[in-house]
């Protein structure tokens, strides 16, 4: 059996940028064209913080020809797919293997999370990686969907060859993951906050939202841990904590958004009903910028 | 100002038939054949029972349009219709409302919740009852969503002349609501569990799972309380709600649908992930169903 | 067997009252001079609202003696005597008995609740019922302990001859537990704010801290209920819990103790670390009460 | 003004033994003079292994006296006395730093969590820091307690001379704390399986139960970190991780009393209303004590 491909550096869980809540992909163009000759390994498009959930199916398509054609060719594309039922997420990821992305991010499903089983979720993954010829991810977003994937479950899906990786967002369970994954598959942290204890702990790399504004910085922190630069990354690892936590951590898809337009990137504002931010809070933002030295 | 029209009764929350996860229009419109003749006062389509979030747009449209075709005259229809972003769920309450729905269910969205402040849930309610034609009915489900609509916002969206309202299935919150509504504003149990309380305390009615299965004592329990049996009803809610735990409360969906074939309906499998029941599970049903002496 | 003895009527959580931190017998018995005219069925002493977990034992034994000398005769005496270990509860429970005390009134243990399981919470209440003269009550209180008892353990102790009730202050779980219990088994709403749904379901009465500022209100609502005057009693719940939420629910033990004040009964400050209200605190109250129209 | 003491290395938060219910003094001193010898840099004794909150004060008085007579003059003692009140926790403090304890260790309160407010958690280390001789500890144990210290609160408190460091236990929140903390306050991680990231943050140790029974492989794991060897401190994590999952993680105090067996330490069991673990539990940690090669 083949091995698995090693994922591994920064991927940015791009935006999906608005003009008058009609998706524009100009601006996401031009966004595009800057992260292609930034350090990013990659992208996440139709994730969390490209309001993947607030989209319909015809945009998310326009979303992905735009990304996969803007990107740079080393640079890969993993694209969110999921849904709530396996049905919907199988037909929605085929589109989208035959559209080029390199690998599908699936969420875990969450409405019926009283009956998302231990034995549902594992389900649920192997027939997607079934059904769909590009390899799967799998992403687990408890602050977003109210349901952690167990470490079972991730134990028996990560033995799957069409399984990968996983992006985890959550707290504290990346020493559960790692501990019974299979040797081949690859976990990603899922916020900057993270990125530096998940790779002492073995984390191949990191899918995180400050580096749609950020990405050299997040870049560096990557790199200095692998180099051996433990107190060099430590101190880059606070100084960024400390600014997801005044962006992302405070504001959610709209702080990125600001931080983009801060970074020089087009951010706009998220569809509704999530509000655009208020002037004191883009301040805020501006300061935890300055503050940080970027 | 025109008074809002006045909801009250007992109206089923119905499944989406699947045969081999097809939606099984026939299996559907046999069903709403059945409900027709019983006593209830209409019917929740594209619910959380109703597997929404599992379907597919074009699914939903033509559930929606058997529904309409076959109930009762007399009978009431709500749809649901909520999505994540007011974007779509406005444009798919817009094609509800012409199909001829007489109301909308909007659920509250959820996946964004740590932003989804008072402000931005009132304002998500008022923009799509401003843009929609049919009343519009708020949804609170907590045990799916995660969410809870706090007294707050029930208090504000009730002032709205096009917001009716709302299905609560939230556990304990029913005084809250009911103290800080508008008079014309109407509250519906979301459960049997909490139909025989949420009416001692003035709410209009309940959509109730178990009336997919069970419909008339379920609404034996609404006539009785109405007609001052407390006694009565009292006796017949502990039945119910015993009946409850063992269906809904033990199983969600899948359970529901079983004792909707132990009730003489067609129930089926819910779509995957969510499993089929295991024969030990329905034998607790049919227990259950039995003990309830229906 | 002998019939449990049946609880009955509105029981008053009496606060601990406090001078510079420390406890205030006269206080005390000032109160219970007081409430020993009103229609009290009797006093929860040393609960939540006693600041239980904030005294010393010797303050306990005090506090007990003053409230068995001064309450009327016909009033009856529950004493908290909750400790985390069965052994501390009984010992503490038998000092109790000794003195006088009606009933034994049993917080959870809530400590190491993870691994307080069904047959632990059984065994606790079983063991001290054992060995304890008189009759024990359950107390169920999730919001300080994060512990909630389940139906079944309910279902269990409720047999043992000599655990004769309950006070619950749990949101939803009324039908669960009344479902379960034997019939001569006394479950007691544990707030003002549950007292009229828990009565419609079979509840006895309740122990509730707005009777600790408003006796007579509260025991109008239970003389309301039980003489059949349904719509009164509603009317008079809403007025009710409209002030609890302004009182308990929003300033916990400060907020009922300045409501006794308003009442006429000495409050004082909460021990620290529980801070004293604010004169914006204060005012809320009063101006909750005067809307209460009390 | 002076620095504060440098705290640092492994601590083990030593169990109460107990001879059916009783306080086994005789077992203490054995366990403590094999402790002795160990690479220990000290003790928590009366912590949430000690069982604190199942203790009577005479029993918590007599504890401390062993286990000051019998370790070894270069480890240090922190001595748990958290109780619900600032009154109550100071009073136990004084004793017990008069006794000769280091340090002693507060646990956050808990019962009145909905009125915690990072003012009252404030307040509450300062009073006690400003009242008691020795350097007080805070403790983090949102396992137990339902309590979370806000980064606030530690930001705060941290900067009281007399306030030294802190325990912590939560999950994820180590970056917030060392972030914000003074530089002189040491944060100690409070259980094995976060020991070695914490260390990667700038941690000072832990205290951390797996040390009651396998103290020196813990202690192997700090000097592993600290003296640069990476892979291999990452390696022993892995395997510390994992048997603590099967002890602490799967019985808790229990659990860890019957590891203490298989480590060569008394035991027993803890005090009711925590069970004994069954033949099978007992096996699980054997096979667990074995995997881990210990």
């Amino acid at each position: 059996m083949e091995m698995k491909k090693k994922l591994s550096g920064i991927f940015a869980p791009i935006t999906t940028p608005f003009v008058n809540e009609d998706v524009s992909l100009e601006h996401l163009k031009a966004n595009m064209l800057k992260y292609r000759n930034t350090g990013l390994a990659g992208f996440f498009a139709l994730g969390s913080n490209g309001e993947n959930k607030s989209l319909a199916e015809d945009e998310k398509l326009k979303v992905l020809e735009v990304v996969l054609h803007e990107k740079a060719e080393r640079q890969l594309l993993m694209a969110g797919t999921g849904y709530e039922s396996t049905r919907q997420t199988i037909a929605f990821s085929k589109k989208v293997a035959e559209m080029g992305a390199d690998f599908v991010s699936v969420v875990t499903p969450s409405y019926f999370k009283k009956r998302l089983t231990d034995e549902a979720m594992t389900g649920y993954y192997i027939d997607i990686a079934d059904a769909v010829s590009v390899p799967v991810l799998a992403y687990n977003a408890p602050g977003f969907t109210g349901m952690t994937l167990s470490a079972k479950v991730v134990e028996k899906i990560s033995q799957h060859p069409n399984i990968v990786g996983m992006k985890d967002t959550s707290a504290g369970n990346m020493s559960s993951y790692l501990d019974v994954c299979s040797d081949d598959f690859d976990i990603l942290a899922g916020t900057i906050s993270t990125l530096f204890t998940a790779m002492s702990l073995g984390a191949s790399g990191g899918v995180v939202s400050l580096a749609n504004a950020f990405p050299n910085p997040c870049c560096e922190l990557y790199e200095k841990f692998n180099s051996g630069d433990l107190v060099g990354a430590r101190q880059l690892h606070f100084r960024l904590f400390r600014l997801n936590r005044s962006v992302s951590g405070s504001f959610g898809v709209a702080g990125v958004k600001y931080a983009m337009e801060v970074g020089g990137y087009y951010g706009g504002d998220p569809r509704l009903p999530l509000l655009p931010l208020s002037d004191d809070n883009k301040k805020d933002i501006c300061n935890a910028v300055a503050k940080a030295g970027l």
